[in-house]
């Protein structure tokens, strides 16, 4: 019996093209089908039995590991029946594992097949397994991070030359750095279902996606980002998730998605274009981060073909399916409403240039119990209009909406941008 | 049978005493003996049956794990009999495995049994096994870092405060950050190890510790830091390894550690303190950091508590030995002599203030085909004396101490300070 390791792949696209590529150089592993969409498309590279229906490949005997790189949760149907065939499944689909997880990881148990999935967060960054081995004594009680290439890459282009976000997104669609319909990277979903999975293994608990926060960068202004530097931060959409007490619970989980001013001396303000960042808070190893390739043909291949080669060495040959990287736990975690969370908040506030201005908004923070750290008001475009700029100390999400709501019943006065201070 | 991991632990200083309460909350590991050099001295925790001698751990039947945190190579024999005995090792030892890992990992070959040493490199930080699992598909070319946070501490002191290296260093002996002999640590020994380690791993040979230049921060002055930074650079102790290409052949290592120039725009110049830091370039992935606690209590005992679990959930259960984790290199790298390699340099000239002086160093330089990229004559504080900076292109590290062998038999011209800039 050959002891080759016999992949079935699922997509050609960039990703697909790249492990294709990057397994060139391994006899022992071999690619002996693929599903793709367009079976006429021209590709870089050649692949034999070329098929359009996933499932082929999924119920085919010969495939010892399903590799699922086409995105979408079109495929959870084939990657079920792979599972129940017996077939370890290593996937870059972050969508599909935060959307239905649960159900993957619960058959793949029953079946003792393994799901490994390092390509999902963070492209070429190692997380899934550090978090899984090395850092698997630790208690943690935060990850946060750049985990979504595309908004960063605009947010620095805005930065650094002072444009727009259209401006910046169609660069980045020149560059092949966002797609067609930006949705899913602008809006934030695709860093909310990477947060989704890393709060999975870092604290243990199933996370409903549907209650994670979530907001793009698609209202942040140039003006945003420059006033902003003059303050000292940097604005970068920042996924996270924190332990946090909460109702007489010590096992809250606040996740969210959001641009957030992040302090320059933070080491996170840095990350620069399409690099990720993930920062990880635990006992005891205190404050980690790993920076690298979030995206990217080679880089997402990267983790892809670790994965593939942890199974050919780890799992083929001796039929142990690494404990350490089954999903064992059961339970959903408690989700906290963002509205009773507490944050700092940038607020850019746009109102008639008339005396006054300050003290209502002063007026209406104090009734609330909001404390001001810093308000300014600048008025460097007009004459008939005041930008005023405040940043609060610390409040309940609820009471800031509050606060808002009361304000702006003075029609002359419009909370154009709120955003969260890290 | 129970199936407790039955832990024998060499060494309850620092480390010793970190991983002991980590490991109370795991009901499934027990450590049932251990070794230290005093049984009296007073210790944060209790351990029932306390040796001195390490040997009846290596050859207690007893103990499935061998947890070695002693430092230092005296317990190679002990390491090599538990081998023989059959146990795993786990160890937080950089100079033993620098040193003798050749030995250790052929024993461990022979006896099936897996060595673990992620608190070996950078602590609390997770290398070892991503190098190994997620990022084995990869081709390295350069592995660099800040590996040892004591001179980094200095380093960033010496900066932040514009105090001298002595200073800094009686600075970080009270903190403890310092050992009373700094030895190992300001002269390089310890980031030599781990380099050693990482180019063992990250390019598959074995490495010649001799071989490996080496070069401490004790030289450095506060002088030389300020001219740094106004010329746009931070000093760092840079561990570094590269393959480059060397009288015919491609698979050349050139394997260092020295003080170096780095720009403040790349994202090493930004770690301070006691932290670490490891980059690594190769394809597919591109580049990828890690950045964490390099020592300390704490971040050791995570990585050396997740080596212990990994083997409990791995091996232990399953009787499988991680293939990933068994070093498969039996050939020695060619490692480069510094003297045939191509640099950048600072160099830091002090001479008599007369006219000509920046003649003679031009001239100098131009003999020995070394272009200067920047060169300025400094003043400030004297009128006799003149410093003079110069910053040069690349040349051969020979060439350069040909120069200055030249320069220096001008008895007016003494060459104070030569750094490599990254």
């Amino acid at each position: 019996m050959s002891n080759k390791l016999k992949i079935g792949l699922i997509g050609l696209g960039t990703v697909g093209q790249g492990v294709v590529k990057v397994l060139d150089k391994y006899d022992d592993i071999e690619i002996i089908c693929c599903a793709v969409n367009n079976l006429k498309k021209k590709r870089d590279v050649a692949i034999k039995n070329l098929t359009q229906d996933a499932m082929e490949i999924a119920s085919n005997p010969e495939v010892d590991v399903v590799v699922e790189v086409a995105g979408g949760v079109k495929m959870l149907d084939v990657l079920m029946e792979a599972i129940k065939n017996k077939k370890h499944i290593v996937t870059a689909n972050k969508e599909l594992l935060a959307r239905h997880g649960a159900a993957l990881f619960d058959l793949a148990r029953k079946n003792q097949v393994s799901i490994l999935y390092e390509a999902a967060v963070a492209g070429g960054i190692p997380i899934i397994m550090p978090i899984k081995t090395t850092l698997s004594a630790n208690e943690f009680t935060n990850v946060a991070g750049i985990l979504n290439g595309t908004t960063n890459y605009i947010l620095t282009k805005m930065e650094e030359e002072n444009l727009s976000y259209l401006d910046c997104l169609e660069k980045a669609q020149k560059l092949g750095y966002a797609e067609t319909d930006p949705t899913g990277d602008v809006e934030g979903y695709d860093a909310m279902y990477k947060i989704a999975i890393l709060s999975n293994i870092v604290f243990g608990k199933r996370i409903d996606i549907n209650r994670i926060y979530r907001e793009g960068i698609t209202k942040i202004d140039a003006i945003d980002i420059q006033i902003a530097d003059e303050l000292g931060y940097k604005i970068k959409l920042i996924a996270s998730a924190k332990k946090i007490n909460h109702e007489n619970r010590d096992d809250v989980l606040d996740i969210r998605v959001h641009p957030t001013l992040v302090p320059k001396n933070k080491p996170i303000a840095d990350i620069k274009n399409a690099t990720n960042a993930v920062m990880l808070t635990g006992f005891p190893v205190d404050k980690v981060m790993f920076v690298g390739p979030g995206a990217g043909e080679f880089p997402t291949a990267s983790s892809v073909v670790g994965d593939i080669l942890t199974i050919k060495s780890e799992i083929h040959s001796s039929k142990n399916i690494l404990p350490m990287t089954i999903c064992h736990h059961d339970k959903y975690a408690y989700q906290v409403d963002i509205e009773k969370t507490i944050n700092c908040y940038y607020l850019r506030i746009d109102a008639d240039n008339e005396p006054g201005v300050i003290g209502k908004i002063g007026s209406a923070c104090g009734e609330f119990g909001i404390n001001l750290s810093y308000i300014i008001q600048r008025n460097k475009n007009s004459q008939d209009r005041a930008t005023v700029i405040v940043i609060t100390e610390e409040c309940y999400e609820q009471d800031m909406n509050k606060m808002i709501t009361k304000l702006e019943k003075d029609n002359k006065i419009k909370v154009v941008n709120k955003i969260r201070v890290m």
